[in-house]
């Protein structure tokens, strides 16, 4: 596939510890995936971590959007790609993309980063020598991503406590990314995981979770989406009841 | 590097979610891929899990022996090594390394796998057609790796609880056996896996975890022990007062 300056692709096996019983990738290893993506890109364009920091800060998400077509089975060749779409002063948007070799889509996700800097503790402006070398489109007017429909205070929760183990930190010194998904989806139970299928996502991430914490994990009972015909499920993780992060999933039938 | 006829080896990029926050291969996921590579040798000989359970059963492994000389980092290629060793009537044993390209080894690790008959529940001769592929020699004497060590009534020790979450079964429809190496280290806590590294490790699985079960994870407070120099932990795993799994770890300063 001819890419863009922007874009950036990486081979990769799907392994069965990246997969669920049926075989298929869990939406947290999804996003391990397209995060491993993008900081392959970053690194090819020597603009990784470590130069981030040493522009006096680092990315933070702040919201993905995750679109699925299917996903990718056990033993599996795909191509994990990323775009580095467009950014203004303080934001930048980026999407990623799974898709095997023929060019079938399985999943398309689209991120929104700040640049969060180190003195301040607050969002910064994009430093020009960390965003420059994407190739990266500046506009006025960023694409917006939805933020999550909270749950409201009448709707029936299920509801789980999980602790956050040491090694739930990754090489990137925060909380891995797959085990906020693994809280949010665990609690829907084994027979409701087993016969649905997620089909799209929107994640916002308010607050950082951090070792030691006990996270409680919020869902709401699957309820039908006029809209799109899909079953609704809305989550919320909180840590000593502050909100760190909202998510709103929709479903379909495996079968 | 030249083969025998009965290993196999493949390449492999270690990624940022196989890592530790200091960008170090943890222990769970060592041990997902070395299994990684012998499911890839037993599909290459076309004697994959389907194939085993066609023969009435499966493999069940009862003990690893894990040595370690250091741990690759995030982005290394590595490559992942596995030998059928030996077998006699109801033992196979096989070992597993992984090395960097200059044949640096980083870790050995020697398993102990039974065949598990579906209809008895026990353990059964071990079929001649998913044996012999894979050019193991047959011995009248296997070798044996050591149990560990059980927690004396005496010992002081750390306890935590953990839930066994629906993401926590691979598509092996087992528990993946990264997690209980991440729930029987990680009771030591933040402070002393980051200081230490983990240089041998004996595991003995007696009794399978499900999902939805409580675990309660034990470890006892390190200790030198005078045979090698090393710190040893000692580990138990139990549900409702069950032992499931039972471990010795030895550890170095990390400096």
């Amino acid at each position: 596939m001819k890419l863009a300056p922007n874009e950036f692709e990486m081979e990769h096996q799907i392994t069965y510890y990246e997969c669920d019983p049926a075989g298929v990738v869990t939406p947290g290893m999804l996003i391990n995936m397209i995060v491993l993506v993008s900081e392959r890109q970053s690194d090819a364009l020597k603009i990784g971590t470590q130069v981030v920091n040493d522009n006096g800060g680092g990315w933070v998400i702040t919201n993905y959007e995750i679109n699925i077509t299917d996903l990718p089975k056990i033993d599996e060749t795909v191509f994990l790609g990323t775009r580095a779409t467009s950014y203004n002063r303080y934001f930048a948007f980026r999407e990623f993309w799974v898709r095997d070799q023929s060019s079938h889509k399985y999943a398309h996700v689209a991120g929104m980063f700040v640049f969060m800097e180190f003195a301040s503790r607050k969002m910064a402006k994009i430093p020009a020598a960390i965003i420059d070398p994407y190739h990266s489109t500046e506009v006025k007017r960023i694409p917006r991503i939805k933020n999550p429909a909270a749950i409201d205070t009448d709707e029936a929760i299920s509801t789980n406590q999980y602790r956050v183990r040491y090694f739930d930190i990754d090489s990137n010194r925060h909380v891995n990314n797959a085990h906020y998904f693994d809280w949010m989806l665990d609690v829907l139970g084994a027979e409701f995981l087993k016969t649905h299928m997620l089909k799209k996502m929107n994640i916002k991430y308010a607050r950082e979770v951090r070792y030691g914490q006990m996270v409680n994990s919020l869902a709401t009972a699957p309820e039908q989406d006029e809209t799109n015909g899909y079953l609704m499920t809305k989550h919320e993780i909180k840590v000593d009841e502050v909100l760190t992060t909202q998510a709103n999933c929709w479903w379909i039938d495996r079968s």
